[in-house]
């Protein structure tokens, strides 16, 4: 569905607006449009100025550059959490996705990407050499690496690697292995071959 | 996904906003925000603005009611649109359909709605009354509706039919029929039923 004509130009720009968002096409754009007219004035004000703020007022914090609305993240500033191991991720997502496990209770960094040459993000682009930093503070016991194991995330996995090695930490990576509730049938030969040496202990 | 903590309060609301919006969960919500926290700001706060004037400076045309950015929409006000003929849907996305399919040249009237009593809406909330007036004012030779063949759409249908049958003006409505492409195997027995009763001359 195209659209030919629209009945107003503050219209178009709204659906125009709202179609630059990822997975948003025009016909989505228009009915999300035509749904925040019939909400109340304040609602769609609050909607707009919640955008606007967040560029303004949002922080990222400067030891593990997670999003933060302070300059130093509630996740770093929180002594009750393990101040010696570091989790190293890709982004923001990841480490709202980890939170939700709540299976870690250490400190975070967040690359802001990963080690890519196809889309020319090189190790500069990242922040690789301010966790070095934190590393060589002192205090830190085990960098563990949460990258997603594609060639993209290996790489970065790797050079990591071959960046701390010089430190005394121990570095570890997440388990790769068959996913809960896959099928062994569907699972790929390296994942299965991976997962049979790096068997672990049977629990329940 | 439940996100038990977001590592800022201004990152939450912004995907609270965007998940209020229909067919937008928590997870797509947080992508679409991250998304933007990674756009220029100068774009994002034009995105916010212009929901913001969305609501603040958008018109609905005193005539027929559809979004206007003016008092009379660009439609009422064409003279080389035929001025004898209404077409009369249920909301603006029907007038931006049917402008698409390019095969009406005539005006329109928007209910803003349909005659629902399941969801409470009587035919005083609907803009009915005004487009009786229209029909009393005289030019009007052909009343079109355009409304879904639903049980809502039929009852209102049938309802603007009994307000205007003592209006010297004919009463048309969209044909009804086996879609294109639809296979006639899987069409309903009343649809089916419908296109042979009304069924047309031949054409290519």
């Amino acid at each position: 569905m195209s659209f030919q004509s629209f009945p107003s130009a503050l219209l178009e720009a709204a659906v125009n607006e709202f179609s630059k968002l990822p997975g948003i096409g025009k016909k989505t754009a228009l009915r999300l449009v035509l749904y925040l007219l019939h909400q109340p004035t304040p609602d769609v004000e609050k909607f707009g100025n919640t955008l606007i703020r967040l560029k303004h007022e949002i922080h990222y914090c400067k030891r593990c550059h997670n999003i933060s609305d302070t300059e130093i993240c509630d996740i770093c500033a929180d002594s009750g959490r393990d101040q010696s191991i570091i989790c190293v991720v890709e982004n923001i997502k990841d480490v709202i996705s980890i939170e939700n496990t709540q299976q870690f209770n250490g400190l975070y960094h967040v690359l802001g990407g990963i080690i890519s040459p196809m889309e020319g993000i090189a190790p500069s682009d990242l922040e690789i050499d301010s966790l070095v930093e934190r590393v060589a503070q002192g205090d830190i016991q085990e960098i563990f690496m949460a990258l997603s194991p594609t060639m993209e995330g290996d790489t970065t996995a790797y050079y990591l690697y071959r960046k701390l090695s010089a430190c005394q930490v121990k570095i570890t990576t997440i388990a790769r292995g068959i996913a809960i509730g896959n099928e062994l049938e569907y699972a790929d030969e390296i994942t299965l071959g991976r997962s049979i040496v790096n068997r672990t202990p049977f629990s329940y």
